[in-house]
């Protein structure tokens, strides 16, 4: 492994240091740069002053020998990022007439005439590169200094997430890589996962850290090589022991989601779904029906807030209520398979819970009992959990999924 | 007035180079400053390296009368911080015994023993002064540096909001205290409010800012004051207009959601509500269900995603369907009827809506028809929006509250 090479980047922009615009392109970049073995030395913001950015410009390209700049690079008297870039290189802004041309094709896209003053985005300092910029009207600079290679792009996000992703990252992908793996589980508790993976959260290579989170556990590792195949080699290699010891819980892989990874699987089997939902109340359909395509397997649910519309909507026995309460194992299991009758679905799942604040009917917040009814039966889990309000139900929503997840699994 | 006294901002923290997590401390804090006339000329992010926060501290003295730095306060070895201010005021780490004891006592209100490594966090270096941390463990450090006087704080967002609003800003603005709220309004376009307080946008106190999301908009007002009734007196005067000029779409203050205002709505009047969704699947009576106590006026709802249900549940009768389309002002109408007649509530509320990706049978991505029914009958309501999946479904449900909160205000 060589010498890891670093980066400096330097945002332009007065709205950044107002507070007007929250800075969400530094971490993106920061993000972006890792996956290439490129960490950030620092971040500095500075405001739309040529001699500020000349001055962090010139500092940055000390210490680091890739410079990521962004902003300054519009078309108004205050960005100055070009005129920087010139006096740092010594040399003059020189107009590029093909690129006016662009970015006058661009605005004759929208069915406007570019303003006069656009034509300033294609000033471009003699001596540099221009990185092209099919996103919007600003081409973004590249430009040897000092030892350091400059790359300038708009401030824009979804633009300069672009033009890094597509222009600059291939252009740095030479030397340390490094590559991430996101394993996805459910249906296990994080301090049983991490009984099961001491050796490797304690292994320098890969990387490995526990992301908890609303009932599900991610695994991230990080592995760094000299080349794209040794990085994958050794995600395959954890991701192979991940699943040997505990395939059962890992759902997916990166952006892997549950409702998702679920749908794909009602999908393949041809089965539909249908809920019953107390404390959740919808919250546990919304969720499936938030992966495009739903209406392929679910088929709707039922809200039953009250006691009278469990009963008149999902024919749950007035004894079952009367005699085991609104929580309880008995009254979750009438309550899937009443769905499953009226909503004519092949699974039908069931939540009620407390969510607090608690008790409630004797029953602790956070006691939650769900169920499944199939052609199989009907299987019923009782599960406490700690949290507020929204946690106790997103988690509720969670453990149903992964229960419908293992059944059609089986 | 005088010369401007600026700032400079230090982050201190290998996350915040890592892109894990986004920086919104510094536009936080710069919000801040300028409420007291101290405009940001730098913010920079370094590691967690004593070198580095020692460089970036220098530097920061030299540029500017007031250093705010954020983070490398806790108490793991990675925090240095502490350590970065002693070796550039030349003195040494001096446990402060007083501030051990507040520690373990904080622990112990939670039920815990202070772990030993948080004693670090009573570390004070010799000459500086304490600032008071009652929200969490780690304090603040005041600090007297080359003319400059540096304000450490931890990373923690909250944390950093409440020391620098309650300790440092009066410090910094002789006793100027900063107060603000925030002025919640739904039922309008945030261009329509932005040429009804033309005038208060553009004025310099107390400073306005627009804050639009999810369907709803807040106006959020920042007041400088010497004294708490004269920043209360001024945010007074800023409602009282707004009320004045749209008062109708003003549902609540500060900490006010929609959903809760609606259901003391429900409450006041004994009303039951119920819901019929399509698209939004539930999202709708999950959010009703959101608040604590929505047992008293929330009944229930049907989730209909498929057509059959939208029939047999809700008696939407098929000729509707099949004449106009599931997505239709007549569907919609069909299904609040059916939903107040068979969940027996006061209220009905439906919505079906194309979430994306459109255009499905004909109707584009983001149409959606509202209706809500009563004793007095059905309202129904057509509008288009932008956006994706998820954001065309949470306009769904805010529309559909709104439409809720302006039919029980009648």
């Amino acid at each position: 492994m060589g010498v890891v090479k670093k980066a400096v980047i330097v945002c332009v922009g007065d709205e950044l240091l107002a507070g007007v615009i929250v800075n969400t392109n530094a971490a993106m970049i920061s993000d972006l740069l890792l996956t290439v073995g490129i960490p950030v030395a620092w971040t500095l913001v500075v405001g739309d002053e040529e001699d500020d950015i000349v001055d962090a410009v010139s500092r940055a390209a000390k210490d680091a020998p890739v410079v990521i700049i962004t902003g300054g690079l519009g078309p108004t008297q205050d960005d100055k990022t070009r005129d920087a870039i010139a006096r740092l290189l010594g040399t003059e802004l020189v107009r590029d007439e093909e690129i006016v041309e662009d970015i006058r094709r661009r605005f004759r896209s929208f069915g406007r005439d570019m303003p006069p003053s656009n034509a300033k985005q294609a000033d471009i300092p003699d001596g540099a590169t221009v990185i092209p910029n099919p996103w919007g009207t600003a081409p973004g600079i590249r430009a040897g200094y000092e030892g350091s290679t400059l790359y300038a792009i708009p401030g824009v996000p979804g633009e300069a997430r672009r033009m890094l992703t597509e222009q600059i990252i291939p252009d740095l992908g030479e030397g340390a890589l490094i590559r991430s793996r996101v394993i996805h589980c459910v249906g296990i508790a994080e301090s049983a996962l991490a009984d099961l993976f001491h050796d490797l959260a304690t292994a320098t290579h890969p990387r490995m850290a526990f992301l908890p989170g609303g009932g599900e556990i991610r695994l991230r590792f990080v592995a760094v090589g000299t080349t794209e195949a040794e990085c994958i080699a050794a995600l395959d290699e954890v991701e192979r022991v991940v699943r040997e010891r505990a395939g059962q819980y890992v759902y997916g892989i990166d952006t892997a989601t549950l409702e998702a990874v679920v749908g794909d699987l009602l999908k393949e089997k041809g089965l539909t779904v249908g809920t019953a939902e107390s404390c959740t109340a919808g919250m546990l359909a919304s969720r499936i029906a938030s992966v495009p395509g739903a209406s392929n397997y679910l088929i709707g649910g039922v809200v039953a807030y009250s006691s009278e519309i469990k009963t008149s909507a999902l024919d749950v026995p007035d004894e079952v209520l009367a005699e085991h309460g609104a929580v309880s194992e008995e009254t979750a299991r009438a309550m899937a398979e009443g769905a499953r009758a009226r909503l004519g679905c092949d699974i039908a799942l069931a939540v009620t819970c407390v969510a607090g604040p608690g008790p409630q009917d004797g029953v602790e917040a956070g006691q939650m009992y769900l169920a499944l009814a199939s052609s199989g039966g009907v299987d019923v889990r009782g599960v406490r959990v700690p949290g507020d309000r929204d946690q106790v139900r997103t988690f509720a929503t969670t453990f149903s999924l992964s229960m419908l997840r293992s059944h059609l699994q089986a």
